[in-house]
């Protein structure tokens, strides 16, 4: 018996994220079709239902036909017969709250698996880590014996997805909380408005709906059907509904809420708008009571997320009215007073929100000593918002780093930690505030299509940032750990891999998919940035190119960077050369698809940019391999070219560029 | 403007089941985000739901977001406006029967689509050829200019599943039907019982799924549900209950329908059982006529199939009570005894058959001159039955030749036509009473995970038997339109090619899958009959290994072939080497994934198999290439060692043994 504590863990469990602690023993209890699960404590429907997913996902995982699911869960006479007791002690609560105990402890002996939980959230967890725990080898399905202690590191692990930019139909919802699942994730921060669309059904304000959505909208039925659905994940969900910015959408069904009323329209492409609502009008006031009663009543967390970013001010600077009100209030004027008018608002909001029964959280510019300690600072800024709000004993999540949107590494986002930089000097009692963090899938360049492969796998790695002790932070550990939670993935539903190969041969249309797909797997899609610097996207402009079909990480180009490490092994340098000529030689063949496929007009670029960096990585492996040295001349030449080749082209990176660099860099010396 | 009539129509029409009439007009219509359909004429729930199936299948196939789904259909102000009009002159039949007129007329200029059918059966035909027109050039996505005048040569054409041998969920008949409805199938044959299990609810005689299901049967509303979902599609719903043999499953629940009530079980294998119903028992009557009268009001449509096959009459020929019932009704002893009081059996049944509403369907050994001519005969025997049948008078199909577990590559089940052979001689009369045919995909050896693989997209080319014109046979563009209807079988949810490679990964455990891909996509699936060669299969096996996994027609084989033919050509030849080198070296590759995964246990012969034949194919290719003729000797060892790679290893084939025998064949000449 040993025990492990993280780094070593990694070579031996398949788990992700990592657990607190993980001590193996001897043997393996085998999974096979005569797999059950038997309760001996307290039970309730959603446990029994999430012992009926486990069982399918498992039959889906092993190919193994488990007794009939749910019977097999439930027709177990005795929980000392099943080959998976679990003991759960008592209900969780009614509404899943954030101080809620998740821990559990998992068992696995030769002859059985024990999970004891305190409450179900231990057991959906626990059922999770089960599941990740079955491999297979010579010997067939099995678990390997060991005891796990399990508890998050911190209690608010969340994932922002942005409905409002590209509406998402019900199953996107679903398979992300499932993926969410899998990881141990349990806060769905639901974006349901912004700009470019209004996304829940209002009984009392129904021009909401009606004209600020584009029939884009859920009912408060599959509102609630999706509240239900994460409820039996393990997930809350808290509602954002951003004001007094980002609110066109409202603005154009009720013009009475707005700064300005002229020229009023859903904002039809991406950016900061000026519209914005006047929070010198009582109207406003009288509106957002009765909006955020009802809100209030749909959505049951005890938090309610209240956006208050990116208000540019340019409305109210030019409002005389306003201006008259920050006069007759005694506030600044100018840009001060700006703020000043914002935090009188979100004062009054506050109060709105408290009369609900619900606590305020916002983004960093809500910010304000004045504000009660209960509220939540969401930190798009960084660890340094996130210190101050902490010292003045706000609680407060990162968001900072854990963009998706911007499109980085996992590794990345992995080496971001909401403890981390400025939150390290914070006092063991503030750092008690830092409640965990959420990464953000903001909705302008994805569509139900593609945004499984821009949240997963690379979610998986927030979510052990999150989980894991602060400890576990080797990127080739959790790499490795991050392959395989993308099958588990996969089983849960989630359709990153099958959308990017279905995508993949659209874009080849009606010629072959194979030079497609060598591009597209060593192409990375552009950021944000990237993609706004192209053109001026619409919203409702097809999101079925090449950037938005190609992921965000490139395995391939870690595999090649890592085989780029071993270059003097001569076996890598054949496969180094491999893929370069492959690489060199795909442009000939991709040629004549782009030529035929509309989808691909614009991809030209960078399959001529793969081609020469392949070119100069052939040159360089030439040399290296020859044991000569490049010339001062061609070397800096080349360094030129492919420092130009790092840069994005037809809205993608080249992701092996940095290994050919490195290769340059290898010949030159 | 051409009026192309097949084959030349091949082509250019990139259709499945390919049209009786296709004229191509000049330019094309584009499909861009703005696409809309109206109705102008008769409109019903279904017609809408099925444009908003359609839509959403468009979207899936170009990325295009388009309106609001239902919305895009529904609230079109004017059919005119559209850019499909829908002209439908009537509703069909309340319950859909087999004479009713399928035809639709397509046609597209470059302004508008418009389809044009006599009741919603054509207009939901012609929707599926408006998606599989859509294509993409370098102008972006388009339908071409065209007319199509369409009918289907067959009314009746089907799939036959069995799901008593293996239980397929809900989900799982719900993607096969969506996969008939792509190639315009209009009849889903569904084999509920047989010894291996019951699958329906009965509630007058409810030990039948009790007793004799696992637990593993669909609820009455589970099959309204289905029959509901086959109706929206066009599609007709045949129960088959099989009896008097095939009946385990049924005499476990009541023993006293059994000829021998003695050690009655479920069966737990596959084959031929003995045990029976007890035709000289009234009490079969009697709870035939209950359950009968039950489930033809379950099940609307007019036929109803009763099976009839493979009773081996052994417990018959045993009974002394079933002698002396012969010798009472003065019927014949012996072997034509059995076959006398089976008749009388059917005879009897058809009585319950009349008195509930239907008409009697079953296999070829219910054929008897002394029945009614409206019974249909479903042939397994093949077009001798068939025409022996029609020539009385009888209605007929055809299943001969279309069964999917013989694995037979889809050309083969092409060239099938039921109005072939001893069919040719039939008058233009007797034509008229063979229907069409059916494929069946019996059950022992698929799961829920397979099957999709089992039946598409080999059934696509089976569709097109029934629905094209005879002319239409050309094996080489029926595999180009395979291929493309392949992937709008996946864009309609057919998760064939998806579960291929889940099943593959699997396969490889921990290991790189690579290797494991190579094999299986040379590999084909052995048949029922190699499968029940290699051992006793349990119904309870898992079906997760390599048979399991390998489709039953190799793509790669099939290039591999092609580029087989064209050796002479050098860059063929290098493709060729680069295949067979490829090969051969896989099997080191694969050895230590084989050595670390159970499920690849008993995968080393058919690797070991794969090397030999690749060894052999680069000595032929060498020979070739070096213009040099091999010697007899050798000649006729390799000869014999290539028919025996030809036999069954590992319960598959290896694909590519047939085009290096053509290689070998080359080099010895």
């Amino acid at each position: 018996m040993a025990l492990l504590s993280p780094p070593a863990v990694y070579a031996e469990a398949n788990l992700m994220p990592l657990p607190s602690s993980v001590r193996f023993g001897t043997g393996s209890l085998p999974v096979t079709q005569k797999f059950s699960v038997g309760f001996d404590g307290f039970r309730e429907k959603r446990l029994d239902d999430a012992v009926t997913r486990m069982v399918r996902r498992l039959e889906r995982k092993t190919g193994l036909v488990i007794g009939n699911g749910r019977a097999a869960a439930l027709q177990s006479p005795q929980a000392a017969d099943s080959t998976l007791v679990i003991h759960c002690t008592r209900a969780s609560k009614p509404v899943q709250s954030v101080t809620e105990d998740e821990s559990y402890r998992l068992t696995v002996t030769p002859d059985r698996a024990t999970l004891t939980a305190p409450n179900p959230l231990g057991v959906l967890h626990g059922l999770e880590t089960v599941l990740q725990l079955v491999d297979i080898d010579a010997g067939g399905f099995a678990i390997p014996a060991v005891t796990i202690d399990d508890h998050p590191r911190f209690a608010w692990r969340g994932t922002l997805i942005d409905v409002s930019r590209h509406f998402m139909p019900l199953e996107t919802m679903r398979r992300n909380l499932d993926g969410m699942a899998v990881v141990k994730m349990n806060v769905l921060h639901w974006h349901l408005s912004d700009d470019q669309g209004f996304r829940v059904e209002s009984r009392v304000l129904p021009k909401l709906q009606q004209d600020g959505s584009d029939g884009r909208s859920y009912t408060q039925e599959q509102i609630r059907e999706i509240l239900a659905y994460a409820r039996e994940r393990g997930i809350r969900v808290v509602p954002e509904f951003d004001v007094p910015g980002h609110t066109s959408s409202w603005l154009v069904a009720y013009p009475k809420l707005a700064t300005d009323p002229s020229d009023l329209k859903i904002g039809r492409n991406f950016g900061v708008f000026d519209p914005c609502m006047d929070p010198s009008n009582e109207f406003v006031y009288a509106f957002l009571d009765q909006f955020i009663g009802e809100m209030a009543r749909l959505f049951p967390d005890e938090y309610f997320h209240i956006g208050g970013d990116e208000v540019n001010g340019k409305q109210w600077s030019a409002s005389k009215r306003i201006q008259a009100f920050e006069k007759a209030h005694k506030m600044p004027s100018g840009k001060e007073g700006n703020v000043a008018i914002h935090r009188y608002f979100n004062e009054r909001l506050l109060a709105i929100l408290k009369k609900h029964g619900k606590k305020m959280e916002g983004w960093d510019e809500i910010l304000n000593p004045d504000l009660p300690k209960d509220i939540a600072i969401q930190s798009w800024r960084g660890q340094k918002s996130l210190a101050e709000a902490a010292r003045q004993g706000f609680t407060g999540i990162l968001s900072s780093g854990y963009y998706l949107d911007h499109m980085d590494k996992a590794a990345a986002h992995y080496a971001v930690d909401p403890l981390a930089k400025e939150c390290a000097d914070l006092t063991a009692e503030q750092k008690k505030v830092v409640l965990g963090g959420e990464s953000c899938m903001w909705g302008e360049y994805v569509s139900p299509e593609n945004i499984d492969g821009r949240i997963w796998p690379r979610n998986a790695a927030i979510a052990e940032r999150f989980w894991s002790p602060a400890a576990v932070s080797d990127p080739n550990g959790m790499y490795q750990r991050m392959e395989r939670v993308s099958r588990e993935l996969e089983y849960a539903g989630v359709l990153h891999r099958v959308n990017y190969r279905l995508m993949c041969e659209r874009l080849a249309g009606n010629g072959p998919v194979e030079p497609v797909r060598t591009l597209a797997d060593v192409a990375e899609a552009g950021s944000l940035g990237v993609r706004a610097r192209s053109h001026k996207y619409a919203t409702d402009e097809p999101l079925n190119r090449l950037p938005d079909t190609v992921l965000p990480e490139s395995d391939v180009a870690r595999y090649f960077a890592a085989l780029v490490e071993r270059v003097k092994d001569p076996g890598a340098a054949a496969q180094i050369r491999h893929w370069l000529v492959l690489w060199r030689d795909n442009e000939a063949k991709l040629q004549p698809v782009i030529a035929q496929s509309a989808l691909l007009a614009g991809t030209a670029p960078a399959s001529q940019t793969l081609k020469d960096v392949a070119r100069i990585g052939i040159e360089a492996l030439d040399a290296i391999e020859a044991g000569r040295r490049m010339d001062a001349k061609p070397a800096a030449a080349i360094k030129a070219r492919l420092a130009a080749a790092a840069r994005p082209v037809s809205e993608v990176r080249i992701g092996v560029v940095p290994a050919i660099q490195a290769l340059a860099q290898m010949a030159s010396q």
